[in-house]
């Protein structure tokens, strides 16, 4: 099996193999991390820049990490004193980047799309870091890690998918990569956050309670608050009264269930804080898993266009990820 | 032939010979970024550090993918976040960046002077990543190498610069170094776009059709917006039925012109979409030229200083760029 | 003699041995920064991050300077474009940071206390780099290192430390630590600036003149002008007239005597510039050995962590700083 595709945009549409070798191969970079020398000459000499048009904390220094961990060059730009404020287009600012001859180019932006645009007009490999309400892919991938790292498996789940699924590129990814994987996916919220569309990716209810009974994974969805009191929900008060995952909603679930969260978090709004720091958070193993998941992706897709290059085709092979000589 | 010079703060001024060894010393160094492994550790242990006053996509980018492919650390600072705003002179600001050693202090500041200022009481080398409206000697030279590279010379060369040349530092370096390779060099735009010193740089006209008359390279210049309706234009409306070029306008020059701005573009401005992205447009080869030329800057000052300090005076040669051990 | 805690969160609570270990091993890391290759592979593969909520040119800078010397990766996260914006608690994004296995975590809050309450809850090392009025330990480590270079010695030391002492995390950590070394302190100020436990610290006055008779070091701290007219003191003209170190304050002094001064400097307010400028002034070899005070804070906090999980507990030895190879 490999990844024979250039960029990563999304996972809608990946095969269930495709998607299981993406987390296969993320899985095997996780003990790098754990390492005394947190560090790999595999992408020596490759340059991945970052474009990010939304403010970002862990995603961005998530990518960096990954990308340092490799030995490539990070080269972070955001849109704040960025060439957007100077009036150009998307395309000729990513157009710039690439002429410097990226090996690799991470994106996030608030229009849904907008990997996919740049992603058919550059030259060089795409990562979708997040665009609009639409994917994220590296996000599900990591969310798949760590799930298969504390259920023991990926087949037969049944997982709960709760909070703003409208504006949740999280909820895409994710309900894509489960639905090719076999699972059973629930959509929990208020009618106002279940875009019509979610029906077709599984069971939609608006009963938090009943809606994660027996199933193995909670996955909660980020609050904006700026959404609130306008047209979506009356208050953040009348929101966590019936959507925030307590103790008590939690008991609902399997016994072994396991709560994420994409995080940033509001504790007391979707999640209480006692279930957030509990036993069955894996919030920050998703966080170190990211790391793994970003790895993996720039592996391959920088790996991959050397391939093509050489007119060769190998096929990418788990890597072979020998010592940094201290 | 050898770059005399501790520091780069601009053209005006350096002799034909010089200026056209920082272009040989410049393509020399154009060849890395199309490696598989884009590094060499030329510049290994040195510290470049970028002060940005201005915000700055691809110049700041530029200089930081040009450091680190030469193996240098790489320190960005900008104006926000920085001691800036608590008061501190810029002269400050830059000594207190020196006393750290680097070995490299590459400047964008809005005041015109404001690199010679520094270069004339720091220790370390300065390159000028422009000046207010004074000089911007990277741009012009990466502008060169891309004449060079298509027009096959930089002799007996007719040139067009067009727009907005009272406020545009790339002219004033432009016009330099284009008078001392001896080339014909004409200035288009509205009255109030053209200095009075602009006459002592070329012939100036304010029609653009028969100004561009048989030249064989067009540069067109970035039109801050928030210029017009202010005195110099009465609206982009206005400028851009004059001023901009269309492929009308192109049909004047010589079949093979090239066009070359230096971003970012304002499409249907001064510049028609269609010629931006023709076939006589350079503007993405001017990009990644860029790299190639503060690889080369980098290098010649950086090294320079090695020499000083060593108390002997090895012309600085040509790089003899080994490539890094995948 | 070695480094014993975890973390470096402050000067207080010291010992005497321990204060003049990390100012030798600071001392031991000067020279690499007067090489020509500055760079030693100590920390490759570690990664050192930055987490900055107040802005900060020459701290974050000194920082990453000192951690790129060592060969270690920086990732630098300012508040702004943060997840700080999204409503994010301060332990739940420095919880994500750990959770991505960074081997040191530099952090800088106006809140006093934040770096302590981060390292009591975190895996990894952690730097304060300045907490609110609390301190700021390493800029008094680079105090004294800079002391003892120029004095000779750090015992029998007579300090004064003049001007908005209420504020300062710097008047904080030297007090301490001039208090560890046994120093007379002398705190000199506006009443309003002179907080009720600096009477602990040392003798306070009020006067400028009386203040720094016969010292042998001058701290001079920095005011912020955005205190001035509310409540602290009329104007800053008023300020200047009464606390600003002129050559006439300056004379009442021990002829020998040194001048400091944290930065950024405010010229003509709390330092006449012919002071700074002058020859008693050391505020810029205060900022070459800031450098090499955070390469040995970095390289003692991240190897102690080292030899810990080893489980072994070999004693931190002097580093043995071998050249990278050019």
């Amino acid at each position: 099996m490999t990844y024979a595709h250039r960029h990563l945009l999304g996972l809608e549409g990946l095969s269930r193999d495709e998607i299981l070798y993406l987390v296969d191969t993320s899985a095997s970079f996780k003990e790098i991390s754990e390492r005394e020398i947190k560090k790999v000459p595999t992408l020596r000499g490759k340059t991945v820049v970052s474009l990010f048009y939304e403010p970002s904390t862990r995603t961005r220094t998530s990518f960096e990490i990954a990308a340092k961990r490799l030995s490539a060059d990070f080269v972070s730009i955001s849109s704040s004193g960025s060439s957007a404020a100077k009036g150009e287009t998307l395309l000729d600012t990513a157009r710039n980047i690439a002429a410097m001859r990226p090996d690799c180019l991470v994106i996030r932006h608030a229009a849904a799309g907008a990997a996919h645009f740049l992603a058919a007009r550059l030259a060089c490999p795409v990562v979708n870091a997040g665009d609009g309400a639409h994917e994220h892919p590296t996000q599900a991938l990591l969310d798949l890690l760590t799930i298969r790292d504390h259920v023991g498996r990926l087949s037969d789940l049944r997982v709960a998918l709760v909070g703003d699924v409208l504006h949740s590129r999280v909820a895409r990814s994710d309900a894509h990569a489960l639905r090719a994987l076999g699972a059973e996916v629930r959509l929990i919220g208020p009618p106002t956050f279940l875009p019509p569309e979610a029906a077709a990716w599984g069971h939609v209810t608006h009963d938090l309670h009943a809606g994660v009974r027996g199933v193995d994974v909670i996955i909660m969805l980020r609050i904006q608050r700026e959404r609130m009191g306008r047209n979506y929900f009356p208050s953040l008060d009348e929101y966590s009264r019936y959507f925030c995952l307590t103790r008590a909603a939690l008991a609902e679930a399997r016994k072994d269930v396991v709560v994420m969260h994409p995080g940033p978090i509001n504790r007391g709004i979707e999640i209480a804080s006692d279930v957030a720091d509990g036993p069955a958070s894996l919030i920050m193993e998703q966080v170190t898993n990211g790391v793994a998941v970003r790895m993996a992706v720039l592996f391959l897709l920088v790996n991959r266009v050397r391939a093509t290059t050489r007119e060769t085709a190998p096929a990418v092979e788990r890597p072979r990820l020998r010592r940094t000589a201290g």
